[in-house]
């Protein structure tokens, strides 16, 4: 593996970095941005995972998610993937839609031709990036937590779902609960991995838990002025899961908020700090 | 004066508005950026005015520049201007430079033609865009600060300088201090004022000093990783003059720091908080 520096800038005493390689999994380039904090000479540090939302690349939050200062002074990681593989030849929505394709890749691996051969966010986010982040970061792979805003809150939600050994912490900003029944989840889980619905569950939150999924507890921001809010994000459904599976899950209604990195960069702090708080006990 | 709203959006509790209008002074719908903190109903607040560098918009550090946390914190409205008229009409480099024309204004009012017309961002950022402000936003014209970065370094410490009465708190990120004596700034103040130099002196911070100019403290950061220093910045010649003219300057080499948003953002905190101080002595 063979990682190409794309650009290092120092910011808050630690180092800004972004970081290309040619991915086994999605077989194109991925670009990837990784904050170190400033820390002591052979530390090994806790990572937080954030995944972001449709027609993002690493790069908006990177740029406006004002995470920096308090990973600095907590001292965590903070790893920013792309939403998606790209490139020549892979293929995207037909009629260019935001929602599906480019951007849009939704965190699980593609079944369905033509996606299944570079659609495999899943394994990129949960198997192939963490080797990387591992062999190349001062990252302590003991702890791990994850967050993500949107369709990433949706990726972040499954995963820590899926893994809740391996994640200390979980949370989400505006985030998809439960794809099966909502537009956005139809067509995407539609698309990449076919009609058999049984297939979609391990990509919705709201299904995992139903299914047995637990998770120590969970952290959600909302804006009540969020356009998506009751036709694709759909927070009560989360909501009624959690109460019933019996996991502490704190939702908070954020009024006047929408669903931008205006939002998300106001209560960034607040995540990240309910993250280190889990992650340094 | 009719304001277009193009954006609203909440952060911080407060509003980050982007407005649009037709200008008087550049003949062109000139495009700005205004954070309102959360206040009482009635009250009229500080007004912190950032200039931004070469190549940008309000944009720029309204997306970058995590200053509504503590102007959030603190009370305080925040402007951020474009750095030049666009549009069809306005001239711009013959050969499409980004150092002069388009987003590389100045913040002067050019003599020479054909940019005459246009280039007014000395009296649009002094005098048409206050008047808006004060007209449609709760603010203390009282009290009023200015700072930016770069090319907006040297406007905020120019425009600082000539208004000593007007701004309580100038400050600056890796300014442009001595436009006369380096190529920037001598292609622009050439191509907009023309060849006689006795006309440069107003725009140019140093020269400012020693024809006179007093102003009761100033804070410089600057970058040593930053790749203009050397030839475009130079720090030291504000220094000197600063010195010999008895103005108190806290002038800061960061070490590692870089020309980019990434530096800016790092010790925006400590500037807003700087300007506070004295808007609310």
């Amino acid at each position: 593996m063979s990682l190409e520096t794309v650009s290092l800038n120092k910011s808050y005493e630690g180092v800004q970095g972004v970081y290309r390689h040619n991915s086994r999994e999605t077989r194109t380039a991925m670009t990837f941005s990784v904050y170190v904090p400033p820390h002591q000479a052979g530390a090994r540090l806790p990572v937080v995972w954030y995944l972001s939302g449709l027609t993002c690349t690493h790069a908006n939050v990177t740029e406006k998610g004002e995470y920096r200062r308090a990973c600095a002074e907590l001292g965590l990681i903070f790893v920013a993937p792309d939403t998606s593989p790209r490139g020549e030849g892979v293929p995207g929505d037909p009629s260019g839609a935001y929602d599906f394709g480019l951007g849009a890749g939704f965190y699980v691996d593609a079944t369905q031709p033509p996606f299944a051969a570079n659609y495999r966010m899943w394994s990129y986010v949960t198997a192939e990036l963490p080797e990387i982040i591992a062999a190349e970061f001062p990252a302590d792979a003991k702890r791990q937590s994850i967050l993500g805003h949107s369709m990433g809150g949706h990726g972040a939600l499954t995963i820590a779902l899926s893994h809740p050994e391996r994640y200390r912490a979980a949370s989400a900003f505006s985030p998809i609960v439960a794809p099966s029944q909502v537009p956005w989840g139809i067509k995407a889980l539609g698309g990449y991995l076919g009609e058999d619905r049984a297939a979609w569950r391990k990509h919705d939150a709201v299904a995992l838990i139903e299914d047995g999924a637990r998770f120590s507890d969970l952290l959600v921001d909302y804006g009540d002025a969020d356009q998506f809010l009751t036709e694709q994000l759909r927070p009560e459904l989360l909501d009624r899961a959690c109460a019933k599976a019996g996991i502490p899950l704190i939702l908070r209604r954020q009024s006047g908020y929408d669903h931008s990195y205006y939002f998300v960069s106001t209560f960034m702090d607040d995540h990240i700090r309910w993250h280190a708080a889990r992650l340094t006990a």
